[in-house]
């Protein structure tokens, strides 16, 4: 039996309404916080306001950063992180979705050093400041886990990194927030929430603990994810898509990702307007069919899951049904779209499958079936 | 959608031989360490042994406490604690079953303090030394939670209690060392695992992350469970038994216990050479009769990860299979017991029942079925 450690001290908060919560919770790590997120949806839809106010009301000072933009960028990064070390403020708290949060762990991890974020790829960090997050989509997962992906737009690499110090302290959960999430938005990350939970429980990494993170969203997933873009008013849909954006976090916090993020991250580092879940929705059949001979049993576990019935197929035909059933959930999402519609150039491809191992190696490598650069540009075309 | 938060900020290990790694992850915690274990398997078997090497090569000072008891008193937890102060020990090391695991935590509380460990049960613990715990039995679940359960022999009561600061830093689990169990205790522990996971399933404070541990330990239980006490040598069923051990400890921190361990604890308490799963052994299968009305759809999903066949069943006979089924899993451990067998005393059931809600009222609130002082005697007596 394999070796393991897990190990993830984020204290979560769960609840509607919760949001109002936050200065009290705050109050314990400081009396000054930055708050790191977007330009607009926040501010549209009141809930930084909100934010505002239960920190003020706490005695926190708060500084407002808001020019984080899907794809962040290391500009971005080291500009927050400058504001937090010259007002010496001791917490960051992180609003929206995956972009602000990640965000702001590498806006914590920058602000106690004195270097570029983009050398903390190479140079282990060691302390930060601490990281509230406070989730607007189901999601992202980065609420409940240390990882921060950022973008060198010079580059165009879209690298992630994570250390122990970057875990948030605590996460507050409020699907209240989460009703207001455009339909496109709820479609794109609930099908990131689906390749988080299907990458963590057939990647070579996965362990008893992250495939009990698996399956519990699985279930989550099989009646909420299409419901939660259908009936955006549902709270009880967006709670439980926020629950299992929660616990598939947790899941690749232990076992990582596998080729569908390895290829989508330099997608979108190449195309910063594409959402990461509509670059994963364009990779994930091609993808599936990849690793379908490698995890058969896998496969038919998690249509087993899904309700699909088995009536009187072969365990190849099972197995492929959750292929054809991804299909559908794309399809019901209004997600069945290649690379092409996304905008993707196709002299760009060869570009995009070198990138999937120079910025995410490790996530190929975690992918149940082995693939080299050749593999990875022939699942970009017929992805295309 | 009811409010939840979630917390365990343990650094889980496992592996087999990962016990001589314990010098190595103690050295960041202090020089000295005090090992709590029992009287005398832990020495036989040599692990001990191994123990006192690893922290003798990494240069850290050991004192060894080994006169913890089952169901260890609350004079053993002040002795150790004071050694601790007076030496001025920087670490514990819980080494063993539930017993000294339970009692490593009160003794990092206790030692911390000046006051009696009784008094922590109304005066809110805030600081402890930190704690190593290193299970050799699956299991308990103490490795990777903040309890701890105390006997004060002079009332027979045994009472549960848990602060944030009696969390564990790190857990170390090696099958190797269970692979030495005794048979007996290899069952009576093991049907601990099956009646914790059974509990924080059911359980009124459940959610959906002590519901994603309890699925993955049910589908380890199903084909480990028996198998790892008719092959002893089985190091993969002993590790998978261990993992068990470990999902159920993270559910039941989260979602407690219920009206079978509610009821146990003062019957031990009581005969305190009763081994705690024994207790639980004969006390299941009538408090399972007893919730069945009020879980029968969780019944009937247990009754499905444990493979039982819904045939022609139909919900009733579904659900009440799953109770036949802990009949079979019981005699198959031999340990289709009544109190009778264990010696308790039929004149001191009304005492038990009275002491089940002075001493885990919380538990019996949060079993699924309400029940007062009457039900809980005329369990006691269908269980005797």
């Amino acid at each position: 039996m394999n070796t393991l450690s897990v190990y993830n001290p984020v204290k979560i908060h769960f609840g509607t309404g919760l949001i109002a919560e936050t200065g009290k919770i705050a109050k314990k790590y400081s009396d000054s916080a930055l708050i790191v997120t977007g330009k607009s949806s926040m501010q549209k839809t009141g809930t930084l306001g909100r934010l505002l106010k239960t920190l003020q009301d706490a005695g926190i000072n708060p500084t407002v950063y808001d020019k984080i933009t899907p794809n962040p960028t290391i500009e971005q990064i080291d500009e927050a992180a400058g504001i937090a070390r010259e007002k010496r403020i001791g917490l960051v708290i992180g609003l929206g979705g995956g972009s602000p949060l990640d965000s702001s762990k590498a806006i914590a991890v920058a602000a106690k050093g004195d270097i570029p974020v983009w050398n903390y790829l190479k140079t282990p960090a060691k302390e930060a400041l601490p990281v509230i997050t406070i989730v607007s989509t189901a999601g992202t997962g980065s609420e409940v886990n240390r990882y921060s992906v950022m973008t060198n737009p010079e580059t165009a690499e879209k690298p992630g990194f994570g250390y122990e110090c970057m875990y948030p302290k605590e996460a507050i959960i409020d699907p209240e927030i989460m009703l207001s999430m455009p339909p496109y938005v709820t479609a794109t990350t609930g099908f990131d929430v689906f390749v988080h939970v299907f990458e963590a429980f057939t990647g070579k990494a996965r362990n008893a603990f992250s495939s009990a993170y698996c399956m519990q969203a699985f279930y989550l997933l099989k009646d909420n994810l299409i419901k939660s873009y259908g009936e955006p008013d549902n709270i009880e849909a967006r709670g439980n898509m926020a629950l299992a954006s929660a616990l598939a976090g947790l899941a690749i916090d232990i076992s990582g990702v596998g080729i569908i993020h390895a290829i989508e991250h330099p997608v979108s580092g190449n195309y910063p307007d594409i959402a990461h879940g509509a670059g994963l929705a364009a990779l994930t059949v091609e993808s599936m069919k990849y690793n379908l001979k490698a995890c058969k049993r896998d496969f038919m576990l998690i249509a087993h899951h899904f309700g699909i019935k088995r009536a009187g197929k072969s365990d190849d035909e099972y197995a492929g049904a959750l292929i054809e059933k991804t299909g559908e959930i794309l399809a019901a999402l209004n997600l069945n779209i290649g690379l092409k519609d996304l905008g993707v150039e196709k002299e760009k491809l060869a570009k995009i499958a070198g990138e999937a191992f120079t910025t995410m190696g490790f996530a190929v490598q975690n992918n149940p079936e082995t693939a080299g650069e050749k593999e990875v540009l022939r699942l970009l075309e017929a992805s295309y």
